[in-house]
């Protein structure tokens, strides 16, 4: 077990300098960017569709889509008409800074505002990996149940925003917002949580005034 | 990257000797043993509850909980009155051979008829280590919606059985039978499927009835 957890430590530093590389790329620009994380059917790609949605006319936007295998999520973005890059990593759990690097060089970065990275679906794994976006979001269904924060502390602490979504579906599940954002507090303090359904739109504008403000604060 | 590929392969050679040496312990005691494995809040440990508290006069059970951090599974298992063992993975996003022979060490396998290991909520990286049980299920429920296997097909083809969970919310969600049972045909031709719902007990007996001719045909 030993040697695998050297070899592991060499990888995360290696990790970590394209990452810094990809930030300093993207800073030049003033592109911001996201690294959207969340189990598999937490609502990655639909939280994705509905912000490029509302704001297609508003920002330039730029996906990179990670998966396993398969094309289905960079076939749903493509739709709206703007760059989409799938990576499949083969087998790989996670995205890491170098296939985020090989994505980025695919886009046309002049005429983008804002890259959204889906990571693949996982709770664990890709908190692990930075990979270079400015800033990390977890998207976590109530339809999940209410012990995930505790279970996977590592990707709510990485994580800018905690995204609560599918709250649509409160009338027909238990969940307890009370012990969520209690356990949230207590375990990932500086995470923001906002609460929403991207299928029916509920809250949705608090994620879009989240993202306008970023984007006019120009910090990153 | 081939560096990592290298160690990951000796990894797995280890990991399926130790599996083996679990899977002949098991079977000498004539216990019939499940890996239990599914996305977080998929409905593992519901699905185990439900399982035991419908059989616990019938056989004797033994669990085994993988997380990566908590006891809060472990505790839920222990109100049957039932030897659990939670492991606690350590940040690791799945559970291997070695951790399982550790915790099937540490329950008195005389009295027991029946062993679930609940490996740590990712329908990625589970697929690839055999823990030494007799039979795999993975757990996907209709609110992670329709793509799971086309995304993760590693994870249903490993699988024996596939359970699809929480068919009660069918009402309120957007899910396509058809085409999960068509993709499951396509990927994992060998793979089971029953649909239910853990916690409404719709359809749960048909779980029951194939665990109960497992058992009874002893051919483990």
């Amino acid at each position: 077990m030993l040697k695998v957890i050297k070899i592991e430590e060499s990888v995360f530093e290696e990790n970590e300098k394209i990452a810094e590389e990809i930030r300093n790329i993207l800073k030049e620009r003033k592109i911001l960017s996201f690294n959207i994380m969340g189990g598999p059917g937490s609502g990655k790609t639909l939280f994705i569709e509905k912000t490029v949605e509302i704001l297609k006319d508003e920002f330039k936007f730029g996906v990179i889509e990670g998966d396993i295998e398969g094309t289905e999520d960079g076939e749903r973005i493509k739709k709206f008409n703007i760059p989409v890059v799938q990576i499949n990593t083969g087998g790989a759990c996670h995205l890491d800074a170098n296939m985020v690097k090989k994505g980025i060089f695919n886009l046309p970065l002049d005429k983008i505002d804002i890259i959204f990275v889906e990571n693949v679906g996982n709770l664990v794994c890709p908190a692990e990996f930075d990979v270079g976006t400015e800033k990390n979001i977890v998207i976590s269904s109530i339809t999940e149940g209410n012990g995930k924060i505790e279970k996977y502390p590592l990707m709510f602490k990485v994580s800018d925003l905690c995204i609560l979504n599918k709250i649509d579906l409160l009338p027909y599940i238990e969940f307890d917002f009370e012990k969520f954002e209690k356990d949230l507090k207590k375990i990932a303090p500086e995470t923001f949580l906002i609460k929403l359904s991207s299928k029916t739109g509920k809250n949705f504008n608090e994620w879009i005034e989240y993202l306008r403000k970023l984007r006019m604060e120009k910090k990153f």
